[in-house]
């Protein structure tokens, strides 16, 4: 059995997990793979403050290229742009093998890290970049490499489950919950990089790539965040056996791709609307696989460990066996297929409309529906709460979306409607 | 990109549906691999009866040695233990590759076939014997390949899931809904493989062995059937807020290893009460990655075939890069851990006593299980309904079986019971 020497560069949260669980199961992963990796070097700026982890003598150091030198594989949690690049810059130039589970890095740089890796002939393998312990991306590029993707739909982000969950069961404010939150520890000081969709639009594009075998970039991916989803449509939502989710939306329909995150109604009773809490789950429905799901813990050091260990054995088997590359990465250079606009994308609506409590009001609002041939799946309409104004909540059965923001903005200037109509977007499964 | 040659053995229905999706999605496989499967060769006793799909001129034989010989992996897809072996074994001694989806032959002769193919270093894969389309084999053997695996249980027969979930949406009983299963070909003539449980073992023996590295074989599994399932207990259990699901349950406790099968409550809840019809799902519990589960269509020649193809890819690259048995083969040999006897597993328990509705009837159950040190979690008192005879659901907090048994003797010996005691093992998520 051969030792492979692993190199973690950045000793923080992650990075003591993967050092904690790589040393705690080295016995059942060598009995099992044949291979015993050892941890050679830790590299970091702060090199004295206890991790809480027992590490070898003399493995510790600030010097990040001379352990790009002495490794087999270079582990890079660093986190962060700019230093993490160059980490995984230098390492893949050096021909060492990178594992990273830098989704931000990957989703911004990926054409130039693919691209400098296929030259270098470095693997670079990512599992932890996205679903946290889920180990989707070996599903995608190995379990289900047989199957033409038709669709996935993925909870990607651990915060924005959080406070959607906690928004449902504690009855509460967006803004409440993530004070909580951010308490908590949940929720990061800057929030925006999780509310806001950016890291689930992060691995939106690296499934998206992997299931289309192109690099798509962040250009292509329609964003929209959880800031907007008041109480009251959860309340509503709820009402009509919905759940909000912040999804992830990957879909190819006749060679159209479309790439989206943003707040998604899912019926109550199904899989994806169980999901709470900081658990993640990825759906997707191939030919032949059909619909499959796979759900697990979206983030934390245990999770995350997880999938780090598991690229780190498959770069040990690739040096065992010469097999380096084995899959190959993404082809990189603009080889899009044609991008849906968002105008252009079907489904089914949820609208939430102010109306002014006087007669005539329901059957102005159906006959601008009606007028375009947008067709009604159920309508709440709730008793006065609010003066005299009324909330009409219309669910719309499929239907393309520039058609709903036409009518959505005929409806807004009809004067039984006060203000503007929220729309949520409904995912079926 | 070399070509690589695919050997099909059973022209059946999944051999069909194998066929079909590697010509179909063969462009979409080579793009993302770097390897092209070609099939070469089909191998059925009948080999003139048309199955749906074109196949090449002149690629049917009768002949499987005649495959063997000139291919570079064997697909053996005849199921059944006689022929299926024999097939088998010539490849392996061929040093030929092997994919097959054999789940009954690989739980009966796994030592045997593991030990053969280890000797001739063929690689065996056998992504298709467990979960249909779920690629949970690989989800174990390298996605997870860094954890310890405290616990895994699946709900693994699509037929059995099948009749639990028509049982309790028709409210019928299971002698009805059998033979509506078997009219619609969703259960065979015998279904005693099926519904007697067997199938589900021979599929966590597969798991098992997976997850602890060692051969257990048919032997040391507990195995339970449907057929003592009631309408009434799916009624009662619905009450309490639980479903009945035929559950593979594996754990390893302080390693003590069990392995069983049988019906099972889950919280109606929990994401494995969602798992109708005839899907299939495996929920595992390892450290570090916590709580994951995996879910997608058990059977059918569609999800089927989706694994087969990612096996024989996996054998693919392995020719091209000269890696095979890249991971390792089960360790054969009996290195059974301690195997935990039925008695001293702990577990909640469902009862259902039949009472003679008279005074002191209640106190004289909860005597003896207060006197056996059972704590009850609830109960349910009905109102009579079949004479002087009242059922009563006790729902225990964890227990030892061997004590729970005990119980159940002693309550069956009071003058206020009748009849046998009903148990059904709770799972809790």
């Amino acid at each position: 059995m051969k030792d492979f020497k692993v190199g973690i560069v950045g000793f923080g949260n992650v990075g003591s997990g993967v050092v904690k669980y790589l040393i705690e199961n080295d016995t059942v992963i060598a009995k099992r793979t044949g291979v015993k990796p050892i941890l050679a070097k830790i590299a970091d700026i702060d090199i004295t403050t206890d991790r809480g982890v027992i590490v070898p003598d003399g493995i510790l150091t600030t010097d990040v290229s001379e352990l790009i030198d002495e490794v087999d594989v270079v582990v890079e949690l660093v986190g962060g742009i700019r230093s993490a690049k160059k980490i995984i810059m230098e390492a893949i130039s050096k021909g060492k093998p990178v594992v990273t589970a830098n989704k931000a890095l990957l989703a911004e740089y990926g054409e130039e890290i693919f691209s400098a890796a296929e030259k270098s002939e470095a693997d670079i393998y990512y599992e932890a970049s996205v679903g946290g312990g889920i180990p989707i991306i070996k599903v995608l590029r190995e379990g289900l490499v047989g199957n033409q993707i038709k669709k996935i739909t993925g909870i990607l982000n651990g915060t924005c489950n959080y406070i959607l969950s906690k928004m449902e069961e504690e009855k509460k404010s967006f803004a409440e919950i993530l004070e909580k939150a951010t308490e908590l520890g949940y929720a990061e000081a800057d929030p925006g990089l999780d509310v806001d969709g950016f890291d689930t639009a992060h691995k939106a594009v690296i499934l998206a790539s992997l299931a289309y075998g192109e690099w798509f970039g962040m250009d292509p991916v329609h964003i929209e965040g959880i800031r907007g989803i008041s109480l009251d449509d959860i309340k509503f939502a709820a009402e009509l056996g919905y759940k909000a989710k912040l999804l992830a939306v990957i879909k190819n329909e006749n060679n159209n791709v479309q790439i989206r995150v943003h707040p998604t109604l899912v019926l109550s009773d199904s899989q994806m609307a169980k999901v709470n809490d900081v658990f993640n789950a990825v759906h997707i429905d191939g030919i032949p696989v059909g619909e499959t799901m796979f759900y697990g813990k979206g983030a934390g050091l245990e999770a995350t460990s997880s999938s780090v260990i598991s690229d780190i054995i498959d770069v040990a088997l690739n040096l065992k066996f010469g097999s380096h590359r084995r899959i190959p990465g993404f082809r990189t250079g603009k080889q899009f297929k044609k991008l849906l606009k968002m105008d252009d994308i079907v489904s089914r609506y949820y609208c939430r409309i102010h109306a002014i409590d006087k007669k005539g009001v329901l059957a102005g609002i159906s006959e601008t529906l009606s007028y375009n041939n947008i067709s009604v799946s159920s309508l709440l309409q709730k008793e006065k709460h609010d003066g005299e104004i009324v909330p009409i909540i219309v669910i719309t059965h499929e239907t393309k979306e520039g058609k709903v923001l036409k009518a959505i903005r005929e409806l807004e200037a009809l004067n039984t409607v006060e203000g503007k109509i929220k729309y949520i977007r409904i995912e079926d499964y």
